[in-house]
């Protein structure tokens, strides 16, 4: 069986969640090609090196120039901050490699031109990481609203609520750092509703944002000192579609009890959609067309074969989790790869994404409504 | 407009729910008589009169023979502790008095026997008021059973739970003590499941069940003396219905955070139904004629205007509540008695139930299946 | 005992909802006056005559300068089209009738100025119908939000979604129309979750919003013409409250499968509230001082006879519906008017919502940011 | 590191679930010992060299025995079909083997016995699969209600319902047949929730059951005859534990729209729990010790970092699915073996749930209650 190479550059939670998939994809689905656990990527040597052993990596690097550079790779998988994302996979594209990529694509609309521009040039296959867009309930939804299941489309609703730091003691991590994470809810989750609005609904007209930081020092870790919290805590955004469609977008960390919380409704002529992310096996469907006394939003339980990517797991009623996710994305790279084809979302979706982040910035900052 | 004098014996719980009815009824439903709320009776002279203020009625007496032999009444309505239905119903009837009962109807089958040829006899219109099923939801349920919807029937279960009665210092109320209520959850709440039984899937073949009482004495109100539990706390039943159909039923008062929790799922081979009453504005139905990638249990909000009695309120979405229900067996009853017509559940379906009650007393005793 | 004569201007829904709480609420509260259905008021003479009979009221009129005018007159519950409140409302409180006045309370501002001005002037008790302040579970919301149990409050998020204007068949109904209806879901739902959270949370500071009209034709009933629509039929607003916390407010009549679904979350720095109105006997508290290891969203059925007015009705379980809103807020008014004590929602707070109103329509007009 | 070869016999449904447990594990316990997927036997041969393939093993074999005599094996893992249990394991701990198997244990309580005697003897770890048991939120329920959190418990209900032979064209499988599968619904999911209620409450003292066959006859795969069915579509229990508490079990494949639908309900004089295997990740709590208006039952999303198993797998919120359940058996085993320590749920849970089946049959034989 044909194998490839895989380079992986950070292996912290994202690392685990794709190592996870590279090692289950050809287990559960009918890759054309196995994917080879080669080498892991890090700038701590012992803890590079605990990881590998951890999550089954062949090899180790310290510097991701070496993994670039090693012309046994075949694929390169960025998982790391997302102020280096753009120079690792332009210079992954050079050298020739396959780039799978972490949201958000990059620090801002330039970095993500210049980072589809090279995959372009160099003729890579190149995805964003949109996990979520490989639940199956997801699929299903898109599949229907795509097929005019739902008619024209009204509005989209959507909320990615977490939790994690309304503790005001929380240290002052990486991604509460504007500098390295470019923005803080916004890039992290907004960019996940967004995405998957462009993915159900389509493209963004305009838009009008509101980013706020509600807690302004957290404390750094082993001091005493507090440092400014430089990124947001939540982002609230409504915007219309170009086809007309209304977008009412909420993320936030700050929502006690949400741990994460991605709710999505969409509301067109002829039904409605309701999905969970909590309940994530699970897509609810209002049918206009259904009976006048037998109306109702239906409980689809998404585990039955006929389902996107349910067949390769387990029986109805036997559910999947968080993790699976990504072995769908894999498992769908891996199929481009070999092909040699496109697989969404490209990195022309990572770009768009970019700019309605960079829209929504603009607007916070202008107060008042942005073109996309 | 032609009226209807209503003599009401009892006046606490169930004498607050149909005093509620019989002044309501008018305003919203285009019943053919209107109900005058014209004599309350209760043995305690203070408290019938200080209730007949408060809920509306013109008179008060306190016996209830002086109401069934005062010839201004049309209607009796029966609200007292379970020992004393059947005289007061079979006095009614032989003064030619249409009869409204709750339920259980009596003591035991003998005496309901006696009550139903009384009525008989008289020829007056008589109703148990087994008020769930009037729900708007139960009886959508109902008609999609009996229009085959369903298909064969294979499983009824139902639980009825409660938990006013965990707290060991809960004083020996009437409703505990055997001599007054009977039994307990027996008569009190598993009686309803058991109608519920009969009205959706059928007659009861067989059954086996067991009583139990777990606290076994609680104090005596106002005495530091505690008196004997006489009645069960909690009652399970497994059963066959006559058309092969199984039941599983529970009923319990020791079910800590079920305060009114009727469950009743019907499964068939063609659909399924779920109902709770804590949501009781709502039914779940699962179409197995559904396409097989949107199959899901649907949530009816029964509040539409096609379904039973739900015109007569307020628009979709706008719930009602529990005494609703009272106010759709009192509509339904005066439609019975101007037309001369039998309305169900008449006392037949009474005497049924207690004929399934007392079976499920008589299987707990023997400890084996007895038939209905 | 006392009584209070009302007169009751306009008898269609909320004629009929207003009718039910003023004959009920003596039934059920311990009111120091009771209620007498005196007057009811509408420009059909047979339709009022005819509604006057099936809801319970005394006389009829037809022009409702003459209910003002009558000295037997102590109420005036105002129910009309929303451009003769203002009018209405003003004679009466001349006359010096205590006013109950449907909301939104006026056209815009400075009708409710003056309406808030006159009722002050004549020194009569006054109150706009936000009904569901009165929900127990919103009361307890309110109660538990006041004692601080959920700390510095950062987000209130909350929908109104109905669907019954999909259907581009749906006749012109006066709600449809500008110059009468002054808006569409802006006034009739926006209203409400903007009143509920400046209930909850406080006043509102900023807000930015944008109103939508969907379908711009719709039949003129008994005609083949089509009409322009003047009113939005969605309306999305994100804000800022004084105290900090965000807005994310989302009123639509184009949800397919939505009826009456008002849902509200509110999350602070010590824990989270979720209120649906479909399943409005229920609170969901998350309460982050709950152990590590038992937190989570509390599904609080409020029936207990501890909340605000569940005693007056049914043991826990029992549940109540949408006209008891009605039932309460009536039950409230009557006791101010008897003490000649203020009683929240006054016109003053419908001078505030209307404010609200306006703000966002104004930056609905210029795309951008509004101070209220 | 330590290694541990595993033999796994039977490589079909549950054999993919334990090959996937066996190479997840040390990716994400810190395990004493990682194992090795040595060899995996079948009957046929093809199928079970395509298996091992995809599945991740070493070596193939196709007789059992020899597997068992292979000395390099150390750990025997059963998948087989019901009846060939005894035998292999059996024969396995004869050779000194550690020996994990499929429930339900054996055909019958001597089988089951025997096995027990077996494992005995040879001083082997033995543990019977009852995955359920390490889902995190039975786990805290478990701990819970041994901490004394729930108090007295008075009741366990209990159902497991699936849909998957309602189709009367259903091919009569090895599980519809009695020879082969010893019962049906009954031993292969009724089986699972009384080890939940041994596992949750205690052992039970006597019982009251019916099995019942709904569909007598389904085709024969591959022929145009029909074949008669030897076990049973459902399963219905009452009976009581030894601590006094009552049980309610249900089982059924009957139940349309029910998938994998097992839904544990315990009630204690302190508390309850509901768990529900659709939404496996959170457990919902109800606290008696709660302020009186502050009282629900709590929706505990089980995936913070303090609960069992969690914190090896994703953040908050990131929940997981089915096939974890086995990663965690396999864990607790493979820490049994190197410990040579005992694991539950032993033989001896095996033998005792074995007992409690055997107690419901001869029950339904005889139409009355039995000692277990």
């Amino acid at each position: 069986m044909k194998t490839l190479n895989v380079g992986m550059i950070g292996y912290k939670f994202m690392g685990r969640t794709h190592s996870n998939a590279w090692r289950q994809v050809d287990k559960f689905f009918s890759v054309p090609a196995k994917p080879v656990l080669h080498t892991v990527c890090g700038r701590d040597a012992a803890g590079v090196k605990k990881a590998a052993k951890q999550l089954g990596w062949s090899h180790v690097a310290t510097r991701w120039q070496d993994v670039v550079a090693n012309p046994e790779i075949d694929i390169l998988d960025i998982n790391t901050a997302n102020d280096t994302h753009a120079q690792i996979a332009i210079a992954a594209a050079r050298a020739g490699k396959h780039v799978l990529c972490e949201k958000p694509l990059a620090m801002n609309v330039r970095e993500a031109e210049a980072m589809l521009a090279a995959v372009k040039k160099a003729g890579v296959v190149h995805m964003v990481c949109h996990n979520y867009r490989r639940i199956p309930a997801i699929v299903l939804a898109r599949k229907m609203i795509a097929a005019g299941d739902l008619g024209k489309i009204y509005h989209y609703r959507a909320r990615y609520l977490q939790d994690w730091i309304v503790d005001p003691e929380f240290p002052l991590v990486w991604r509460l750092q504007g500098k390295i994470a470019g923005s803080g809810t916004h890039g992290d989750i907004n960019a996940h509703i967004i995405d998957l609005g462009r993915y159900l609904v389509g493209e963004f007209a305009e838009i009008c944002g509101h980013l706020e930081t509600f807690i302004k020092e957290q404390p750094i870790a082993g001091t005493k000192k507090k440092g400014r919290v430089t990124v947001d805590d939540a982002a609230l955004t409504i915007g219309k579609f170009k086809n007309g469609a209304l977008a009412c977008l909420e993320a936030s960390r700050f929502a006690l009890g949400r741990k994460n919380h991605i709710q999505v409704e969409v509301n067109g002529s002829k039904g409605s959609l309701v999905f969970d992310f909590e309940d994530m096996n699970r897509l609810r469907y209002y049918n206009d067309a259904d009976p006048v006394d037998r109306k109702g939003y239906r409980d689809i339980l998404v585990t039955e074969g006929v389902h996107a990517y349910a067949s390769a797991w387990w029986p109805p009623g036997h559910i999947i989790g968080y993790e699976h996710t990504f072995v769908h994305t894999v498992a769908d790279f891996i199929q481009a790869v070999v092909k040699g084809k496109s697989v969404q979302p490209t990195f022309e979706d990572g770009l768009q994404n970019q700019k309605v982040l960079a829209a929504v910035e603009k607007s916070a900052k202008t107060r008042r409504w942005v073109k996309v």
